[in-house]
């Protein structure tokens, strides 16, 4: 079934590039590869919240697949706008190991006889319409469907909060980088919440929720739910990104420590004595992976690695109390009781 | 009339914001002061788009408030959404004499702290958010309007085509902009109708139409005369920019000489022996005043400014055609017929 339903989001995601590609062919080459792009960079996802909001919707008697399938879709695109812009903001060339969008673009102007000032606007300005574009379609896919007024206004405002709190996040995490002080690990959590959480992992579920016609509390529970896994898997991604094996995560140990990224990691070796030592090399451009070893150790012995594990577990046991005690389909159950399990493996 | 409508507007744009910067406050001061900007970067504009909506709906027999007042709150805030990532994409500043959301952004951080590597990106970080929650909530009050399916399928066709046109426009002026040949006048125009024209006039002239339940030809009609009209007002702005007078118009004649902007005036440059001593300095970053002042005299001397207004005429006479020979109401005729005689003056 999952495999059935994941394909037929992929369908749905090829219809919407192949049709944006046909019209866009009718403006010129470069715009019919902006789109071309779009589609690479939509590619290679792990599609974790169209499965959400197809466990919500299947879980709670939804039988519509077209429906389930386009608002999965609307998600993965408000994914895809929501790391383009995300690239943009940290300056990041690549993303899942390749050239980002912005990145190509560049390489495409410098193909085209562009010098470097040119060819590093092309790329910023194929990055900034690329992510407007991919949220515009978000924004459609829901607005479309053909559903009753309530469930179309609960969609509506479940999209427009996925947006709101995903701002406020992105926002917080700019201005805690540049912070003197490290922030205090409950506000780091919030951010994590806010950046990540809300959009990837309580608004996917709530969204297949009040699709398949759920109360009030069976929503209210995945999305809590929903929150608590979301912020259990970032502090996994974030110690994945520290003490990760590059080989099976594909992802740099030594990027997240060179860009000074507060996590949970950061926040516990903060209050103790070996942070002077590590906050004089955390954030160094030139942080080679030789330092980045160093801080690595500094990190594991400080007790960075374990209080960042004992705080996964704790979102982890809170979402699984929430869980057992939530009025829901044991299918459902199950089948959200195996996500976190993934949290749990992740974090180890 | 106009002004009850108008001053609608403000108040459903006013709502918009005051409710956003309620629910911005739970997220922290920053969050709040990046919704306050938006706010300041939306007002003091000319309200055009919302006025084209109003003009079309009331004047093709719609008669909800309401409904026309959410429409035209949806164009504005596409509007200011636009202007943002421009500005983003151009590293510009200022906008209407004032520092923009990324310049405010960045003087904020520079006062909390931060040097200006950070302040830098604190101010990207504000513009690539502030766009965004514009451009979702453009999307929000279309999607959200009580209205009939294949009404609200209509209008969000509109929405859809004036982002996805707008983006090819965007990315077209950026690829010009750093091309070796400047671009033959046709192309120009094209980018012009692109960029601006279709989002600006044709889209909420339709929307207002297709709001007020008009048939497709008269839809058709304001389209063709919307895009007329809006190049014939490009290409008038164009002109202000370089011959205008920089204390009626607030803004500069030598940053799009600086800039080296393909507009009908270089295009017509381009096609005359002047081009060689022209192109020498066009797009020169260290353009000053004097030079500027040598460039005005040789696009006059080369005859570009006539060429470029005898290009404005030509779309206006192409215009007042369109609206003679459309089946629309008189009073809407002669309300589009105002709207394009102002164009006229504007290219004077």
């Amino acid at each position: 079934m999952t495999d059935v339903l994941d394909s037929a989001v992929d369908d749905g995601l090829r219809a919407v590039f192949a049709d944006a590609r046909l019209r866009a062919g009718e403006y010129g080459a470069h715009y019919a590869a902006l789109w071309e792009s779009l589609e690479e960079q939509s590619a290679g996802g792990k599609r974790i919240r169209p499965q959400l909001v197809n466990a919500a919707y299947f879980g709670l008697g939804g039988t519509d697949r077209s429906l389930a399938t386009r608002v999965a879709v609307s998600f993965e695109l408000l994914h895809t706008a929501f790391l383009i812009h995300d690239d943009l903001i940290d300056r990041d060339t690549t993303r899942r190991g390749a050239p980002n969008i912005a990145a190509r673009f560049a390489g495409r102007a410098l193909a085209h006889g562009a010098d470097d000032r040119a060819s590093a606007t092309w790329g910023e300005t194929a990055a900034v319409l690329a992510g407007d574009l991919a949220l515009s379609r978000a924004h459609r896919e829901i607005a479309s469907l053909p559903i009753d007024g309530p469930r179309r206004a609960a969609l509506l405002d479940i999209l427009d909060r996925a947006v709101f709190v995903s701002a406020a996040g992105e926002l917080a995490d700019v201005v805690h980088a540049g912070a003197t002080q490290p922030p205090h690990v409950d506000r780091v959590l919030a951010t994590l919440e806010q950046k990540t959480a809300v959009y990837s992992f309580e608004c996917p579920l709530t969204a297949g929720a009040v699709l398949a016609g759920a109360d009030d509390r069976a929503v209210g529970a995945l999305a809590r739910f929903g929150r608590l896994v979301g912020v259990a898997f970032q502090i996994a991604d974030d110690i994945l990104g520290v003490f990760g094996d590059p080989a099976v995560t594909g992802k740099s140990t030594t990027s997240d420590l060179r860009d000074g990224k507060q996590t949970a990691l950061t926040a516990h070796a903060a209050t103790t004595d070996a942070w002077s030592a590590i906050s004089a090399r955390l954030g160094d451009p030139q942080l080679d992976d030789g330092t980045a070893a160093l801080l690595r150790a500094a990190l594991l012995d400080c007790g960075a690695l374990d209080a960042a594990r004992r705080l996964a577990d704790e979102h982890l046991t809170l979402a699984r109390l929430e869980l057992d005690t939530a009025d829901l389909p044991s299918a459902l159950k199950a089948e959200l009781g195996e996500l976190a399990q993934r949290a749990a493996e992740r974090a180890r």
